[in-house]
């Protein structure tokens, strides 16, 4: 009978055991879980503080009680494993209930230990008694009850990333002013820069006062002043400290675990670590990007399940792999969902990445024609000149989720952006168009890999036209009353067949449009009759969405 | 200069044309019309009659004038192309405005002419004043005019394909009471039995009144009586005729054109008819399906488009070829949602297959925790032993059309149940679960590939216990107030390990829970423990939805 002893009772650990339970009666599978708590929706908490899941019981996906009982488990909550001791095979367990401490023996060790939060030694941290991170159920309930028992009116968030992000929107719902300070140029890292500046002004739209670019210098007052690197002082009642997540790894390094550049535990496709008897999985671990085979740490919780259920199954002798992870991602941000598949800009740039191109388009959620219908900000990267698909971002109030499921689908399936212009995809008017908008970037796509179009970028344009570049806006004169690009002049689009005499030919030529469409339109006239040009990419409305 | 003409203005002609014109500005382009409107919403005409969409001109995506300055084209409405005089390479045109008609000269021609509504020889139907089909904008006008100014009480929709059943939607949406009459027996032919019921309920419970496996015998008093097959006769003030299109192909018959079993105008992966100068689209032809490349007529709009694109394509050199239709199909049936891809049980038999095997599951369309979570009932059809996807039905009020979406796209990127495990989709508690619905219906399907678990059918456990075996619904005793299986008996499933001596070897052994979950966790511990168990596929949910 083999033991199986499994260090964290969460998103992998949990998995791990349901499913090597379900593969074998037999084996002896102990679960430690330092926390009280095990199986806890981590990724619902900062809704519970919101308010906008009311029941606490809803966190406990499992009970150790029902777990056990269910999966005739042995699960030892309020239990830390402070030393993995290789050769003996055992670990030492310590009982946080009664103090004591003892050995285990496994034939296999499964390590989900986690992350957590970063909490860097500022100044007054310590003194501060309203500053919390925010990582598992008893954080929660501090933070909870500080809202609840206090009923702060202002509340600053450190760090901008997606449970800052959560957290910042979850006390806007609760009444609360928020500040929210990131330490970047911008939120919620997976997005490009031109594609966040949508997320920057809808939160500012939603009442939180941003401040970019700036960190904390240091605590004051019991918390109550924050001093920023620039000098400015933020009052507050309330401060979450989201910065980011540390790997777990402790037992790992003592144990001399093979760790990786940043501090994850190494594994290799069968989430094997440099000890064939212990397997790791989760949030502490490096694994492997599904595209380039780069290093990749991922902690989110896909993954996490995944590798649980791979785990159990080569316990269990079935060959399962991890194919490296695709990082996708996704988070309402008050009325916007922002999704992400695969790479941005900044990790090819990071990669060293240069031959793929981008484009960008805003279709609309469903048919225009059908009521509530909302654009959908799409950028979609591609290898050059294969078509691969590198990655997608959307930015929108509805069908978003949707557009970049479907992406990193046809990224699994190794499909091309040419590819994706055969997708057939479920068509009535309150989902989608005839051509959807992933369709439609296949489309946008595959004209510029086919020459059929050349493109310039919302952040070349203004340099281009100061250097002596023509823009020519193939809009309405109506549309160009929202805003224009500076220099460009206007031709609306059905007048440029009888207006070709009045575009010199001795010029760098751009056009542009309100999303790309007409613009493209145009640059094919213009270039079947002997110009030079290029569309701008993703319209006046790229372009502003920076710039306006 | 090359001269094509196109004889259809709507979706797959205007597609046509207006990619033609971006690939090339010199060539002549005329496209034929029969009706006064090009290039309008099909698709949007029901939710125009229902007022969800208010604006007629919403209808109109482009005009002809408007298509015609844009695309720099000749477009000729009221204009029906009533002949092709192949040797000659020319087109007989009849001036439905002036009565006049003409030859026009081509060098490439296309077809879209479409299809129209089947409208059989019924007893006293050319009598009734009362009875519509809906195909375009005088049909939609004609049909609206009369609900406006008659303001019918009661209306017959014949035919619940989707057009049937959006327009019972619509008219019940008008304040009408509408009883579908449908000669199968069940609506929506994309769904098989067991889905479609879902339907049949929710339909039924929206006030619909629903006549299956009986059709139209005669018409009486102008329409306002309908006699059934039956012998019922319905009282009627406005009835709709939606049983179904017929390729509309007189032209491509009259010339001589190969035609499929079903008079459809066959084409090869180019869209090129028998004659090389010919190529046809849309509705009106036979393509192959993609998955076994038999031949496939599938009237709708995306084939419609991406074809269009594809001549145009062919048409000026660029080798852009149809991978056949998959047959993605979705319609929103009152609150619900329906949508599939690929193939149906139903289709695999006239197909004569035998190699699959299905899966029905229920998982939350996101985190059950976060509020708004509905149930999607998720079929899946599988080859075996491969595992290749070959269809999937899901109904559900929310998330439907985005897993099917991402089904059809799996199936595109040649993924097997095992692959869709890997699918990396976004998650987070408002959008899905940790394990997406998807990934879900890979793991149950796998598990069966696996032989981790045998499994039956809701159609199959009332004639296997009535023979003798067994049924163990491993729910508690609570749940089985609410309904169960007769003849079942019950041990919940977390007393089952202590229970084993209560559990007969000598019968056939089935196990069962509410949606399959618990009953599977059943199984794998009964059959570690030597029992031959099988689970009930998608539990007492599917069950109940066909018998309860
Ligand atoms: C607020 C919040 C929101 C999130 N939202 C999302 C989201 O929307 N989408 C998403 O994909 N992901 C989200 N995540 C991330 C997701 O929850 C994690 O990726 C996932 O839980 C990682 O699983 P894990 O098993 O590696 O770690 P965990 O689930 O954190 O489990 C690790 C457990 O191990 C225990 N442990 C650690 N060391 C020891 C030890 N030595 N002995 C005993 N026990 C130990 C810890 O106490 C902890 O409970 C969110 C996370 C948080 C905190
Ligand atoms: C009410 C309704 C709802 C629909 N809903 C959906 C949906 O939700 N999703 C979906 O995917 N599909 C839907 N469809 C189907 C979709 O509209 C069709 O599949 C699509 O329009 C087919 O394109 P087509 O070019 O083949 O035919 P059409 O778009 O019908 O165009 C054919 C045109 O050719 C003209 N024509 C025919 N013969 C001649 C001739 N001899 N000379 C000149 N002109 C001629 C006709 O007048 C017609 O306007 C719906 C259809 C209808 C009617
Ligand atoms: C609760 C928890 C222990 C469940 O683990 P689990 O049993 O693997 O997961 P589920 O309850 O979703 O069940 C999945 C299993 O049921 C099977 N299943 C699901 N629906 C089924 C159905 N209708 N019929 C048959 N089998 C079904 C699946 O195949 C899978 O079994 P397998 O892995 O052997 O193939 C674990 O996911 C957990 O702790 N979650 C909370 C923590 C967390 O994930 N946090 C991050 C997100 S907030
Ligand atoms: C209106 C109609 C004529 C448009 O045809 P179309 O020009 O091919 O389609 P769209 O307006 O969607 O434009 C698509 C083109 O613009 C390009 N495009 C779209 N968005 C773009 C953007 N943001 N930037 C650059 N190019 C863009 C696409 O690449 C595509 O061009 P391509 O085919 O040369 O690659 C035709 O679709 C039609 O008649 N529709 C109504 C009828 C119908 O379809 N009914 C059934 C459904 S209700």
């Amino acid at each position: 009978m083999k033991k199986i002893l499994i260090v964290g009772g969460v998103a992998g650990g949990a998995t791990t055991a349901a499913r090597l339970r379900r593969l074998d009666e037999e084996s002896q599978i102990v679960m430690f879980e330092r926390g009280e708590y095990i199986s806890f929706a981590n990724c619902g908490l900062p809704y519970y503080i919101g308010e906008i899941i009311p029941q606490r019981d809803a966190l406990l996906v499992q009970t150790v009680d029902g777990m056990s009982e269910r999966f005739n488990m042995d699960i030892r909550n309020l239990s830390e494993v402070t030393a993995i001791n290789r050769e003996k095979k055992t670990v030492t367990v310590k009982n946080l209930k009664l103090g004591t401490t003892y050995e285990e023996r496994y034939d296999v060790l499964v390590l989900s230990p986690g992350a957590n939060p970063i909490k860097p030694p500022i100044k007054g941290l310590d003194e501060a008694d309203n500053v919390f991170t925010l990582r598992n159920i008893p954080d929660t309930d501090a933070i909870k009850a500080h809202v609840d028992n206090k009923k702060p009116k202002s509340a600053v968030v450190i760090g901008g990333g997606f449970i800052g992000v959560e957290m910042a929107e979850n006390l806007v719902h609760r009444g609360i002013k928020v500040t929210l300070v990131e330490m970047a140029d911008q939120i919620m890292a997976p997005f490009d820069s031109e594609m966040v500046s949508i997320l920057h002004k809808h939160v500012t739209d939603m009442g939180v006062e941003l401040i970019l670019s700036d960190g904390v210098s240091y605590f004051d007052q019991k918390g109550t002043k924050i001093g920023l690197n620039s000098g400015k002082v933020l009052d507050t009642e309330l401060t979450i400290l989201s910065i980011g997540v540390r790997p777990e790894n402790e037992l790992a390094k003592s144990s001399g675990l093979e760790l990786g550049e940043r501090g994850h535990i190494k594994v290799d496709q069968n989430m094997m670590t440099s000890d064939p008897n212990i397997y790791a999985i989760g949030d502490a671990i490096e694994t492997i990007d599904y595209i380039y085979n780069e290093p990749a740490m991922v902690p989110l919780a896909w993954p996490a399940n995944k590798q649980g259920r791979i785990v159990a199954d080569r316990i269990c002798g079935i060959d399962s792999k991890y194919p490296g992870t695709l990082g996708t991602s996704i988070a309402k941000v008050f009325d916007l969902t922002a999704a992400s598949t695969g790479h941005n800009e900044k990790a090819l740039a990071r990669l060293g990445k240069t031959n793929y191109k981008t484009i960008h388009i805003h279709p609309g959620s469903h048919a225009g024609y059908y009521p509530g219908a909302f654009p959908i900000s799409l950028k979609l990267i591609f290898e050059v000149p294969s078509g691969k698909i590198l990655g997608a971002q959307g930015i929108g109030y509805d069908g978003v989720d949707k557009r970049i499921d479907v992406i990193a689908t046809a990224i699994k399936g190794n499909l091309t952006v040419r590819d994706i212009t055969n997708l057939e995809l479920a068509y009535a008017p309150p989902y989608s168009s005839a051509k959807d908008p992933v369709n439609m970037a296949g489309y946008v796509a595959s004209n510029i890999l086919d020459g059929l179009v050349d493109v310039v970028y919302y952040n070349e344009i203004d340099k281009l036209i100061a250097d002596g570049g023509l823009l020519i806006d193939v809009r309405e004169p109506m549309e160009r009353e929202m805003g224009f690009i500076e220099g460009s002049i206007n031709i609306p689009l059905h007048e440029i067949r009888e207006r070709l005499d009045e575009i010199p030919k001795d010029k760098e030529l751009y056009v542009s449009c309100q999303v790309g469409l007409r613009g493209y339109l145009a640059a094919r006239i213009l270039k079947q009759h002997g110009y030079n040009v290029k569309n701008l990419d993703g319209g006046y409305k790229t372009y502003s969405d920076v710039y306006g």
